[in-house]
């Protein structure tokens, strides 16, 4: 058993490593490697993962500190500064398959999270060891979810937050981040320009004391993410599912996704199984499908446009680790364009009763385009992540969803208008 | 053990029963006594309610159907047309107690429901038992949060819909319940206007296989918000809390929460405990909270006005019961303006991480009200409801909710601003 971390505590983490020259460090907020500025990822003691059991995971709570274990930070109740999010529904989407001819689809809903997007679950790993690191202020660059989550876990804790956003987000996205009371930055610029304003940001003596969750301490809440992938492991029954479906903009949360189901099969939580994942990009913002298209691994930069506003990343910092996890399991990126997002929203809507934002018109559209085109088994067990909620980007599809009827209070008003024949 | 009920099989539930006259009926599609007009409402055999157990309902899924044994349908798995929805968080409101001056607060936070708003539980129980009753379509009238839900449960089941409400609800509303692809009515008209259609189309021909939710098989879907009631006992560890504030429309949801408490007493779930029940109107739709305050139990139907639309029943069919829950138990109605409205979203939002439509600010405008005018007790444990979701009533917030600090994306920009001060 090694020792108590004399920050963290009790953690399977024994520090950050360098993704590119394997340099390493302690668990410090520091997210680029000073001798190659490759990105940095929480490293493990692999005999402290191995520990960890079903049972042990089974009897955690009804949330994503279920899986603290296999997390830098957490193991303790009071070391998580967190809305609890997690442990959100796998549904079983059989009108969806029927309809798509396929034998088996599930939705993983992670728009059920407390501020309705995955974003709950690596900004509580990433705001819990914002605490140990002793920072007393949360900030991000966001894309509209990110910002929203960290406006909600610094409310929670009673921390001061600062969050930046591009000028032109989603009123949806804007309003519910706003409304928590914290400082909220629009930025005449693209995520990419907000992105980089942050780093300079944290190179400052006023912004010391902050933390932007996936800047500064990006390595703790890119580890957020491979809860999405236990979790659908364990609502399986332990089991891995055959193919998934991943919408990217960082590329993070996919390659993240991959590892848990690595890690998974490596700790032997699950069987060894071949799980091919599958991206999905917008047309209007597609550098790592375009990258992945092209055969390369070196992703030219786009400025985005379209309506995925969410997954509006033209600089993809994990974009050639995502398409690493892909080509190495034998899956595809695809890209789909906004009428083919919009027509996603509803396709789920109408099948599952769960409405999407337009990150999820973007998975959905891509399975649907991926088995078009051949390049996904129809008859393989296929898990698609909806990763935001629908009441977010409500424009998206206003335009088609409006009342099918209007009439008067009275019978005569509702035969006239059809709804007695 | 009574034997199975030949339609809905192994249930707790014995019949129907008359809040007036005492009429009995069999578990039928009617919500109007055929004696007196009184409403009816689900009737149980106590013995099978005694037999129920908190070791039953903890080993049960973590969702609402954990309490199947206390609820007319959904015994078996199978029976359940449903999202499955419940278990919602009961978080410690520690900050918000501070600013008010209370001990203990809690929030029993019913947006996190798969449609976001308490509703889904309602819904739950009532498509289960038209599943039951032979009928093929799903129906409501409604303020809002009804008809998604309604909406939502029919796609999932694969259930036609068509759902009526007034024409002038927010976009947020609208949308959300279009997507589903059912039908969707307008209704020139208040919500009472939109009921009373309802009712009349429940007795046309062709309407005969189509189930009102909250009109012909009103008597299951009341059920439904008694979960409510038993979720907060289970939370606190099987314990009642000493105060509750609900916000009521029609009253439906208060009087079946506080009917909840006192089956956890009967049957031994709790130790018998009295829990004062305080119930949240909005001015602009106030007819329970007037009637309390001049000592009435006649209701006086009201035209609804204000930005609290989810409660905006003029002519509150449970309003009778609601006084006689409240009066019972020495709590009290309050009624809030839309500016404590707003206040209490921005006051519950800046201090739990939690963004509630406006009927959710009632809830908190009103806890305070009560607060203020020394009618409910600060050193008392309370628990307060927000069944809706910030989203849905984005209007309601948005003027006071924008960006802080608009800048370029330039440290220089972001110095002029402020932010390095
Ligand atoms: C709803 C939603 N889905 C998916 C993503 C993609 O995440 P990543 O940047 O890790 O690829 C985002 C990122 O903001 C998002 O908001
Ligand atoms: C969010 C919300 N809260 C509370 C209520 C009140 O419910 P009831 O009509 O049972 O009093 C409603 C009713 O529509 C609602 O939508
Ligand atoms: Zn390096
Ligand atoms: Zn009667």
């Amino acid at each position: 058993m090694p020792s108590a971390h004399p920050v963290f505590g009790d953690t399977p983490a024994i520090g950050l490593i360098c993704r590119n020259c394997q340099a390493t460090y302690d668990l410090i907020a520091q997210h680029a490697c000073w001798e190659c500025f490759g990105p940095l990822e929480v490293n493990y003691d692999a005999a402290a993962l191995a520990r960890v059991t079903r049972e042990q995971i089974e009897s955690g709570p009804q949330n994503l500190w279920r899986y603290a274990g296999l997390l830098p930070v957490g193991q303790n109740e009071s070391d998580r500064l967190s809305l609890n999010p997690g442990l959100t529904p796998l549904v079983e989407a059989d009108n969806l398959a029927r309809e798509l001819g396929m034998r088996k689809v599930w939705i993983k809903d992670d728009s059920a999270n407390p501020t309705h997007s995955f974003k709950d679950r690596v900004v509580s790993v990433a705001a819990s060891a914002a605490g140990k690191l002793g920072f007393d202020r949360l900030a991000c660059a966001s894309t509209g979810n990110l910002a929203n989550s960290v406006a909600a876990h610094a409310a929670r804790a009673g921390y001061e937050s600062i969050v930046f956003i591009p000028y032109d987000l989603e009123t949806g996205k804007v309003v519910t981040t706003a409304v928590y009371g914290g400082g909220l930055v629009a930025v005449n610029g693209s995520y990419d320009d907000v992105n980089r304003l942050c780093s300079q940001l944290t190179e400052t003596d006023e912004f010391e004391k902050t933390a932007f969750v996936n800047v500064n301490i990006r390595p703790y809440y890119a580890e957020g993410s491979k809860t999405l992938g236990y979790e659908v492991a364990e609502q399986l029954g332990w089991r891995l599912p055959e193919q998934v479906v991943i919408p990217a903009a960082s590329g993070e949360l996919l390659t993240k996704v991959h590892k848990a189901f690595e890690e998974c099969a490596e700790i032997g939580l699950t069987d060894q199984a071949k799980v091919r994942v599958f991206g999905a990009q917008s047309a209007g913002c597609s550098p790592i499908a375009d990258a992945f298209d092209a055969d390369t691994d070196v992703i030219t930069p786009v400025k985005p446009t379209g309506i995925a506003k969410s997954l509006n990343i033209g600089d993809p910092a994990a974009g050639p680790y995502a398409i690493e996890s892909v080509r190495a399991t034998g899956g595809a990126f695809a890209k789909v364009d906004d009428d083919e997002i919009r027509e996603g929203i509803r396709l789920l809507a109408r099948t599952t009763g769960i409405f999407a934002e337009t990150a999820g018109g973007v998975s959905v559209a891509t399975l649907k385009k991926l088995l078009d085109e051949g390049r996904l088994d129809p008859d393989a067990e296929t898990v698609v992540y909806n990763t935001g909620e629908g009441l977010k980007t409500l424009d998206a599809v206003a335009a088609q969803a409006g009342p099918t009827h209007t009439v008067d209070a009275s019978l005569k008003s509702a035969k006239q208008a059809g709804l007695l024949d």
